[in-house]
């Protein structure tokens, strides 16, 4: 497809959503078509999903897939699809890295059942590249703290679920195609630096336009 | 597992709703523990997917069929099971058999993976007995023009639609292993007394304590 899609992923609070705004923001000042969306809301399909996922009681582990993967099919076909179809860098906060890390290593759910069902939701659409914020859990905890805001129904699970969401990130950091790692511990600003230098060096004819 | 599972079936208006009243009601008469429940509701994730579904628009295909698949993991999950391994009758508005007619038939998504998918759903629990309620489509609409409700996001699906969803539960139901077909045409009490006899003829130890 003629677009880019590039996905941000990593546990709470590595700094997806600042990362995002930042990279947005610089893609606008070089008037690089692109939009940004987020899982599992972005469309009014998953805004819905979202308000249970993450406000809703004793969600099944099966129930929560579904209604993960029926927000991305969603999504993909409402608004990524077709704006790759139109030649967009398309970004979002989080995809089927989350949904392996997740519902794979957090809840156990069989990984072959899980890229199964992901790849139906998605039609088979995968991002051109992946970045994992790479954030130790004492970090993201600290900075979870300094945000104040009540946990969600996810964060509340307990330290051994985000313990095996971590360690899934890792593994998947290592062994995934076309999934690049960073340091999600350093400055936003460098972090950023980071990020356009990737992706100037990856994709050229699209991002080599301007300097960072 | 200990209890049964019976599934009512059918295409809108096919006396479904007015069955599982009537077989409930004369199985409190006989003190047998039953619950019913209906899809997609029946739990508070359900009927939050059951609110997107019948009232959202523009769903797409296969997030339509994943959140019908979330709510009846959860429904599985929260209530058939638990009820299941506690001896009772489980009787729901619908299961898998509506998902393979609509999503299958209807949308015309691709039938092995409707049928993994529903199989991860449900954890690979099949009813005792699906009973599908046959009604021609001229009947069918005949009454809910009656009812006169406003029709909801499936029912204003066009005639073709409707026509294909016919045909695949009229496949099903002569093809499908533990599902038996009924001529929804006759009225609800004669429907009642076959539903009854075939009970008490197929599942003799529970139902066969008092005569209908």
């Amino acid at each position: 497809m003629p677009g880019l899609f590039i996905v941000l992923e990593g546990i709470e609070a590595s700094g997806k959503t600042t990362q995002l705004g930042m990279l947005a923001e610089w893609l606008e000042r070089r008037a690089i078509p692109c939009i940004v969306a987020r899982e599992p809301g972005g469309t009014a399909v998953g805004e819905a999903v979202r308000e249970v996922l993450l406000h809703g009681e004793h969600v099944d582990s099966r129930a929560e897939l579904l209604l993960y993967l029926a927000a991305r099919a969603q999504l993909v076909a409402e608004t990524v699809r077709p704006a790759l179809e139109a030649g967009r860098v398309v970004l979002t906060d989080r995809y089927e890295l989350s949904t392996f890390a997740y519902q794979g290593g957090g809840r156990g759910l069989p990984e072959p059942a899980v890229r199964t069902l992901n790849a139906f939701a998605t039609a088979g659409l995968r991002p051109d590249l992946t970045i994992v914020l790479s954030l130790p859990r004492s970090i993201a905890q600290a900075r979870l703290a300094e945000r104040g805001a009540g946990p969600d129904r996810v964060e509340r699970e307990g330290r051994e679920f985000h313990d095996r969401v971590a360690s899934a990130y890792e593994t998947l950091g290592n062994t995934e195609p076309g999934v690049e790692i960073m340091d999600g511990a350093l400055a936003a600003a460098q972090v950023h630096g980071a990020v356009v230098r990737l992706l100037q060096l990856r994709f050229p004819e699209t991002f080599a336009r301007g300097t960072g």
